[in-house]
């Protein structure tokens, strides 16, 4: 078996927004390969070279251009698979999607929505997968949260389960080791009337928990009837010294989420996927558990949790290997080969391996 | 996206050890399909009735008698996919598996050596693998350790890894609700002679700690220049009561073994990956446990642990319908998309997916 290096990835970006910027510095950090095309929609980033804008560049210099759409793309054949990190919403997000995976490239996208697309957008998940099975592409949405610590894991830790009665997934953060744009998403220092403002607006709500929650019952066969979802405000109980500034007591330090699903069991209804997304400054105790109820029943924590920042841009470069294995057509992250970190000594298979 | 139940599964059983028993009985419990054949190479098993050998027979009659070999089998058109649970040795379960994945058959074993068998079987790794691709079969060797809890869990988890530097896992298991073979097979009540001979005669040793090491090693790139594994009773402190009779201070109450994977690092070495398995009657805070060295730092503990007596037969059955999804060869943990909870309510990929 030997370690034989592979090429470089060749990577279109699409999206540079925050997000997009940390995918492509650590894209170069972590020496996989190199952007050979970027994307971006804002009239404030077309044109600029992507070396201006990221953390880390290429020691060997970046000298690519950011077109203001894929249709000015010129060399697709030196494109190995192409990342979106552009909207949550997945109307937003697909029509750059279908356009590539119909080119017949690999797409990764943090999308929220796509972790989960028959939720919210059944028709447009079958476009996407005929898009793909037509021009040979293969499409993912993953992310660290959804995509991740609260769908993927838990599915695959009950490869050990006999039976499988409920799943509950926390997800408890403490925001104040986070930047400052986190902070100002999840509401910290709004009173309650701002704060209600913003969920109104839809700009405080994390986007994908029901997403998580369905990824989950499908692939579990647990039958949700109907689910719910909650937001509220989590209160500093004392002032609070924050990045943003200090907060006093009685506002808001984060938000709490809760969605819960439920399967009708004659005349009443069973709890049977429980997920709660917490994320506020100085929460005690932050912390991923995962409990499974059934047989054996699992009790999983990772203490102090999986810091969100640096695993999101880390995952959606991961991802990348393991579709590229997979078959043509919507991928999600219980349908492709294991995602797995991607080292600098990047291996292939043994030898004896498709 | 319709929950459409897939038909039952017809199964080929091959071993009726402990082992293939309860795999036989959680199939029928759990109402995954039938045993069509099943066949044992022992004289006391061959001509039996199958449902005078398990726990859960199935309510509509098993009537399947044990073959002693596969070379009896008639009705290979009825068999969906084959469970072989036969021995720890590829050498000895090798030949079987070779023979039914030139048949073309999805093949999951408990043999523990084909968790990764390129470890001490490159050559027969090779042969699985031709006569699968050849054949149209598939196989993959798992089980709860090694299988998933020392290898595939860790690899998943770094799948939020910017980096990783080294992994250190470690299974504590309180034997004191194990079954009884089970607290006989780690050496329990033996004095350090009578343990150090169990251990030469190679009967005491858990085998494929030294194969989830490499399975871990080579998914993440860490590279192993030199291991070593040790083996060593964990003596009782005090008088320890348990099933298999009272257990004397001083007298071994179960094993501890350790595995230790290097990587040269100029003129000094560096531990890469860390494996503990430590199974003792009166083991306290039994969990398993998994660290991350990477960016981010990560720290996961299974409270109480997985419970092995459930968890292997279940990782078995699940582990069925991931191997078939994957393209014909020899396969791992790692390559075949996420083994998964198989329900009752069996329900298809939604009709988008492939």
């Amino acid at each position: 078996m030997n370690a034989v290096p592979t090429s470089p990835l060749r990577l279109l970006l699409v999206g540079l927004g925050p997000l997009g910027r940390i995918i492509a510095s650590d894209l170069y950090e972590r020496r996989l390969g190199h952007i050979v095309a970027a994307v971006d929609s804002s009239p404030l980033l077309a044109g600029k070279r992507l070396d201006e804008l990221i953390k880390t560049p290429d020691p060997g210099g970046v000298e690519v251009l950011v077109s203001s759409s894929a249709a000015e793309i010129r060399n697709w054949s030196q494109i190995d698979a192409a990342v979106v990190a552009t909207a949550s919403d997945l109307r937003l997000a697909a029509p750059v999607i279908i356009d590539l995976a119909r080119r017949g490239l690999p797409v990764v996208s943090t999308c929220e929505e796509l972790v989960w697309p028959w939720l919210r957008h059944p028709a447009l998940a079958r476009e996407i997968d005929e898009a793909a099975k037509r021009g040979g592409g293969r499409v993912l949405g993953t992310g660290v949260n959804p995509g991740f610590l609260m769908d993927t894991l838990p599915v695959a830790l009950t490869a050990v389960s006999k039976s499988v009665r409920a799943v509950s997934v926390h997800r408890i953060q403490d925001a104040s080791t986070r930047r400052i744009p986190f902070q100002q998403k999840i509401g910290a220092g709004l009173d309650d009337v701002a704060f209600r403002k913003k969920i109104d607006e839809g700009t405080l709500r994390h986007v994908g928990l029901g997403e998580s929650m369905h990824f989950v019952a499908h692939y579990l066969g647990l039958t949700i009837d109907r689910w719910e979802e909650s937001i509220e405000p989590v209160r500093a109980e004392r002032p609070l010294p924050s990045a943003i500034g200090p907060i006093a007591a009685g506002l808001a330090a984060g938000v709490r989420q809760v969605a819960r699903g439920y399967t009708r069991d004659g005349q009443s209804e069973r709890l049977v996927v429980n997920m709660e997304f917490q994320a506020a400054i100085g929460q005690t105790n932050p912390h991923d558990r995962v409990v499974i109820d059934g047989d054996p029943n699992i009790d999983l924590v990772i203490r102090g949790g999986v810091h969100g920042d640096v695993a999101t841009s880390a995952i959606t470069l991961n991802a990348i290997r393991s579709l590229t294995e997979a078959a043509p057509g919507l991928h999600t992250m219980a349908t492709v080969p294991c995602v797995r970190f991607t080292g600098l000594k990047l291996r292939v298979k043994p030898p004896s391996l498709n």
